[in-house]
């Protein structure tokens, strides 16, 4: 990716390991972030607080967006539902903390700032290697989304062409700390866990991708 | 359009002329329509009451979404510049009110709801005749988003696709407005004017589509 003329970029911060280093790796790069970050009724509001001292310590913009999405249709939204601890991620079998259309929504608020400020570049930590099969973190998803953007908007249909751009996409989870750790991403204040309790849960999805990202880098999490 | 054995479907609805006839048409048809109403700072936030107000007298469930798009970047959300009155309208020209990605995010929203309930259309009052040039209102960006819905849900990736649907796209105004009469829309209760005052501006573009509609239809708008 080369950094252009505009400097100025979207990021979708969640305040998770991937979207806190793709924050981290854009900055690397000589972008100007400007974050948005999503308070959307999610069981783990924790994450919340984590993406705002995350774009502070990172002395970045944000913008956080309240909203609801009150059919919910997801176990990470609604507490009558439990999160599952499954034995072993299974990428092909789509889970029940799947938010329908989540990232579709949160890359539109994207396309809107983007538009807005007049910047080229959105970025997102979707991660298709290390993942719950998520159809919304796929190469497929965001190559159409792309096309939509391009005839949809002012923007594009003007030929200043706004990019979706998912860096960490074909990562494996300990490349991904390694680039953190490389890019001194304030590991101990990212959020993880679905579950948003006092301390990570150790068995959601969340939590065990983590941990074998962390496994396999051959580092320590500093979040306990 | 055949109506299916799901009957369940997703309505935007804004409270002006063309989503109010898009949900008494596909109610007409059959369906069980759900109303998605938003708002979203609009300068004309009357139209939520509007919407309210249409779904309460045709009888179906809506959800309002409050959000805001606090980076503006369009002079329908920004009360520092003024909603522009011209002369003619210009669909070769994107004109000011076009709010940067609104209906991308509107449909995203929708395709949650459409995902959470299991309906399988999603019905926009979208028009590309007699409009103002909003790229989000043609049949490319429908037929785009479309693909990244289908590839980018778990709906999509499983068989049960959501259809996006734009029954009105190319309908003439005046062809709305007779469509509209011929199903009972309460068109005293509809608001399309952008400035949202007591009264309608009549200068505006919303006002002057609405204007050509009634005329060519030969028929009185009960708003005045």
């Amino acid at each position: 990716m080369q950094v252009m003329k505009n400097k100025k970029c979207v990021v979708l911060l969640s305040g998770g390991l991937d979207s806190s280093t793709t924050l981290f790796y854009v900055k690397k790069k000589g972008f100007i972030p400007v974050c948005l970050i999503f308070d959307y009724g999610q069981r783990h509001r924790k994450e919340v607080n984590s993406a705002i001292k995350i774009a502070n310590y990172a002395k970045v913009d944000y913008y956080i967006i309240k909203t609801s999405l009150p059919w919910k249709g997801s176990s990470l939204l609604d507490r009558r539902t439990s999160i599952p601890n499954n034995k072993e991620i299974n990428s092909k079998i789509i889970p029940s903390t799947y938010v329908p259309a989540r990232n579709l929504i949160f890359l539109s608020y994207a396309v809107s700032l983007a538009e807005a400020i007049g910047a080229e570049y959105i970025f997102y930590g979707a991660n298709q290697i290390d993942f719950s099969g998520y159809p919304d973190c796929r190469k497929e998803f965001i190559k159409m989304l792309q096309k939509a953007v391009d005839v949809g908007t002012k923007a594009g249909v003007e030929g200043k062409k706004i990019k979706i751009s998912a860096p960490l996409l074909n990562f494996t989870k300990d490349k991904i700390v390694k680039l953190a750790l490389k890019l001194k991403v304030p590991l101990e204040l990212t959020w993880s866990c679905y579950k948003g309790g006092k301390k990570p849960c150790g068995v959601c999805d969340a939590c065990k991708l983590r941990k074998i990202g962390f496994e396999k880098a051959k580092a320590v999490d500093p979040v306990k």
